[in-house]
């Protein structure tokens, strides 16, 4: 059995419970948290709510943290600390840092004789792994990744401070012809404003100036700006009944010809009603994977792309062969 | 430069000196044939022609073997013979014998001090790492596969050496209503029947019983009987003009619920309209990796659930983080 920690209890840290308990080799250890453990409620009976001063104290008897913290403020300060003293498996996605977080976690690991995974998720993680498989096997070929459709929580939260607004959410469409243009091969140089489109549903405050908002929204640097944007007034009924789930997805599409023009066309697409509770899922499969590494003494950091995949399987190599080859 | 020999120049044999030659880090040194080497023609300037019998006078010289035979005769008896001399990847692909397959191999690799990766492509290869995936994230899940739209080979002998048929070709097409059901999680049970139908274009000889042909063909045991089949009479005209590719591709789905009720969706998908030159492609990439895992003295059979993603890419640790995470 695999003694797990959960390090941060929100969305992630709630989705990794319920993953591990669907897993016959994993069970949950105890959960860290920096809120006072006794405003916590878990739903695992026999394992521990503990103040994250606590941590170290758990050091040799929790085999994996998964650390469930956000990658903009917490998981540049936790990763370090628990690193040191545990394997570990993260979700860190600031792609513009990932090879500074990379080599941080890797020295810190191997100094500790532990082993860590990074980046874990879909994206980066599942979608890396397949534009690695693109490119590696369709070498003068082209990838592209859509994202959605699914809800931005950085525009979201963006359209809720606009003035008048109550509540919002953003959800980032592909452009279905976008889309089809990739698959033959007319894809490579399209930018991330002609593949998607911007869907906001807006609940605004009584009196509020809705065209206001609505130009708001559309004209917003960074965010919305040369962006195909929607916006939709509902009232909070509507809201609450329609738009409280946080789904996503997106597909990776490689494509390239091959021989005398025969066009060759990869695809991978995932459509999540939860997008936390499917992180997390990978979460604890790559959780597994290290642990066994670990066990191999391979020590220091990975990425998915370092892992075979028959580190996230509990089968043994013989059922994985005859069961999945 | 990794060295490449391929054993074997047929379909896939063609199709792999293609797939070399879109690569920068692998060349063609030579190629082995049964055949008479005079009678040989290859499009790689400075590859050598060889005779089979004189694969183990090139021992020292070929980094690694890409072994292009069929798993029904071929690769059982040119397999072990390679791999006391080679580094090698193959494409065996009878499911039932992969266990013995694999662990002669393996044996024979070890005792050797080389590295082979053993039933590479798409099905066993890709779609078995895209199942591993499915049930490792979301182990209380159902994974399907869907074969096709493609050619069928064995398929279309069978309809071929019926009286009267001259030339037939058979295409295996996924049942788009068994799709629907799969990715609404009530799959699971469905069979290879109930997921799809057969459509066979034939060009019949002059004079023959054609509907005769047509019950032959959905009556015949293993084959057709209790499939839904459809069958096409055109002339040989028609036939050569839109028949004569080898398109395949399919699909691998994995479907669950999460947490309170939450569908999340995998799906793997390939469209190929040359399914001898993508199989090809992925030899290649794998050849590759044989020879990183030699040179880091990782030796005996793999198959690809047990290399990580990294190995097939030329390019470095740095570069794939930045790029492609």
């Amino acid at each position: 059995m695999i003694k797990a920690g959960i390090v941060g209890y929100g969305n992630l840290g709630r989705g990794v419970e319920r993953a591990i308990a669907l897993t016959q080799d994993v069970e949950l250890a105890a959960v860290f948290t920096r809120r006072d453990p006794s405003e916590i409620q878990i739903l695992t009976r026999n394992a521990k709510i503990e103040s994250m001063e606590n941590l170290t104290k758990h050091t040799g008897k929790i085999d994996v943290m998964l650390l469930c913290g956000g990658s903009a403020t917490d998981l540049e300060i936790q990763m370090p600390l628990v690193a040191k003293h545990f394997n570990f498996v993260d979700s860190f996605d600031t792609h513009a840092k990932a090879r500074d977080y990379f080599a941080l976690a890797d020295k810190t690991l191997k100094a500790a004789g532990k082993t860590g995974a990074v980046c874990v998720g879909w994206d980066p993680g599942l979608f890396s792994i397949c534009r690695l498989f693109g490119e590696a096997i369709l070498p003068n070929g082209n990838s592209d990744t859509f994202w959605g459709t699914g809800v931005s929580q950085g525009h979201s939260d963006a359209v809720r401070r606009i003035d008048g607004v109550e509540n919002a959410v953003q959800y980032t469409v592909p452009l279905a012809d976008a889309v089809e243009k990739v698959k033959n091969g007319q894809g490579g140089s399209l930018s991330a404003k002609q593949k998607h489109r911007r869907v906001c549903f807006v609940v605004a405050k009584q009196n509020a100036a809705k065209l206001k908002i609505e130009q708001t929204i559309k004209t917003m640097p960074n965010y919305f700006e040369g962006y195909e944007t929607e916006v939709n007034f509902i009232d909070k009924n509507e809201f609450l009944k329609n738009h409280v789930k946080m789904p996503h997805g997106g597909k990776v599409i490689h494509t390239s010809l091959t021989g005398e023009g025969n066009r060759q066309l990869m695809e991978f697409s995932l459509k999540l009603e939860s997008n936390a509770e499917f992180t997390s899922s990978v979460l604890v499969a790559y959780a597994r994977a290290v642990c066994r590494l670990h066990k191999e003494k391979v020590y220091g950091a990975k990425t998915v792309l370092d892992i075979a995949p028959s580190y996230l399987s509990p089968k043994t190599h013989l059922d994985l062969i005859s069961q999945l080859l």
